[in-house]
């Protein structure tokens, strides 16, 4: 069926407020436009151009290299980097949609909770998409940035679907600004409370929880919100609840970047930001499920999962900062979590 | 009983052969010489010694920093470090010597090889030890080198006791230089010839298959021998094996420093060597099973196990060398490992 001209036109304009055409194609999305897999893949690059579109504005002199890729086994994605500009050390945004058959085991793998799913004839119809961000900017005193939203499909022997929808958003600076902190958990704050005033406080936990270096005894960062498994209380409200969290990104992050970018750091910050970014390496090689889960997975494509371990990283014997110092002043927020909002 | 003026000046001399008293007390190990563990502790020691010496005299401007260290537990170590001299950017040897009781699931952890162990009340008595080194330099043109030699004890409920050696030394550089993969490669096999002429084969292939960057397709550097899990013919024979591979470790690499640490590198040979010093990262906290278990092991000395990491390291996404180059050589025989010797 070929499509009308002013079809066309719609996908020209479509296509203009995204980084690359989505993995399903526009006209696939259009079709089943009030299926919840299609408003998802269209957020997930919403998002992801809003964010690129919001780095780039912030590092003039720098552009995001788009990649678009397939998987071999099905779907694809749309890798956005930025790499060595003015502002920005090294920022990744992609976005993937991936789907085919899972065996048992590696479908109860991607779950947190570890519900049993009933395969026909052993192998499970799924489908995964996700958008997910790490953003190392070049100034000690900007903060990384992560965020990666996710949806999951699995369709059971008896053709029952189980979904369910996972992510979140946080901050790992290299030095504490109390300002800074308490601007990005309000407004993450404020996204969660918009659904439910227990969603913040949950989440929030999680998020600390999660992001544990259990060998070194301290979080990854200072936190934010971070949730897994969530299919209740039902899929459009999840759904609206992650669409809220997804457009507080750029207002999360961006004010503190431009707050701090034009900072001035001396050579010892900087020494302090490359120790901290090996602990950065430490969590998301040895703990992330979501990279451990990618390294293993046949077809998926390494480049786009290693966007996330910074530019550069040191490891130093026996570092240890002085009493007292900024350096210990971060140690300590990260070693026993704060509530930044109340 | 009070030592005799002999005895403390035969201590003394013991002592200055050591970078620092072993963990088990001289006096013990005289005591018990007649042991395998207080001779493989000696040997451990001599090694360390040996190793820091022969890199000290390569870098006159730095010094060993030697920690000695206790583990709750029971045991503990000896940690020698030098940091940013002028030949190397990190060294690290380190001595351990370590034992009490492990959990059945946690002794079979150990093994590479999961020979089942029948504990008495659940807890299995273990005592293990080993030297682990990993010697990153700074000009590109000396490869990293990494070797440990192990040994461990378990004692099962019936009082039989379970013995194994494990070790293995290996060279990754960050280009190709035949002339010292060979000499690396001979100097190994020449140590196991001495003993058997099967093991430098078995052992080398060993090498190969282990440090394999699955995620990449790619080995970690171009071997050595590596093995895990020995004990036959007996236990003497594979002390005398793994002494000779200690024995070798000088000789292997000591040369290939020296041909080449006044080398003059360009700023592009420096970075890639930083990329290759990732993917070392990579290899260790995804893969290796040393530093796996010794991060999830309670207790252990996380700044021991993580010397094994370079000072600096660096992930670009999408890098690529052009073909031909000098960096595709190096990538081609990671993914093909050759055979150096005949």
């Amino acid at each position: 069926m070929a499509a009308s001209k002013e079809e066309e036109e719609e996908e020209e304009q479509l296509r203009q407020r995204f980084m690359a055409p989505p993995v399903s194609g526009l006209r696939e999305l259009r079709r089943r436009r009030r299926e919840l897999r299609s408003r998802m893949e269209l957020l997930l690059m919403e998002t992801q151009a809003e964010v690129c579109r919001a780095l780039a504005a912030l590092d003039p002199g720098a552009a995001f290299a788009v990649d678009t890729w397939e998987r071999k086994e099905g779907g694809g994605g749309v890798s956005c980097v930025l790499q060595d500009g003015e502002v920005f050390e090294k920022a990744g945004v992609n976005v993937s949609v991936v789907f085919g058959l899972l065996s048992e085991e590696a479908a109860q793998q991607m779950r947190s909770r570890g519900k049993s799913l009933k395969a026909k004839d052993g192998k499970l119809p799924f489908c995964a998409m996700g958008v997910s961000s790490v953003i190392h900017p070049k100034n000690p005193h900007v903060p990384t940035m992560h965020f990666n939203y996710r949806y999951f499909e699995i369709e059971e022997a008896d053709g029952t679907t189980q979904w369910w929808f996972g992510g979140g958003t946080d901050l790992t600076p290299t030095y504490l600004n109390e300002e800074d902190a308490v601007h990005f958990h309000k407004t993450l704050k404020e996204a969660c409370d918009k659904h439910d005033l227990k969603l913040y406080p949950k989440y929030k936990k999680w998020c600390d929880d999660y992001f544990y270096i259990k060998h070194r005894g301290e979080r990854r960062g200072i936190g934010g919100i971070f949730f897994d498994d969530v299919n209740s209380p039902s899929k459009e409200e999840v759904f609206q609840f992650v669409k809220s969290c997804a457009k507080a990104v750029v207002p999360c992050y961006v004010p503190i970047v431009k707050r701090h970018c034009h900072d001035s750091f001396t050579p010892e910050e900087k020494l302090w930001q490359q120790l901290r970014r090996g602990r950065y390496v430490e969590f998301n090689l040895v703990y992330d499920r979501g990279t451990k889960f990618g390294l293993l997975t046949p077809g998926s494509r390494i480049e786009s999962i290693l966007i996330s371990l910074p530019l550069t990283a040191r490891w130093e014997y026996m570092h240890t900062p002085r009493e007292s110092s900024k350096e210990a002043e971060i140690l300590e927020v990260l070693r026993n979590p704060k509530d930044w909002v109340h």
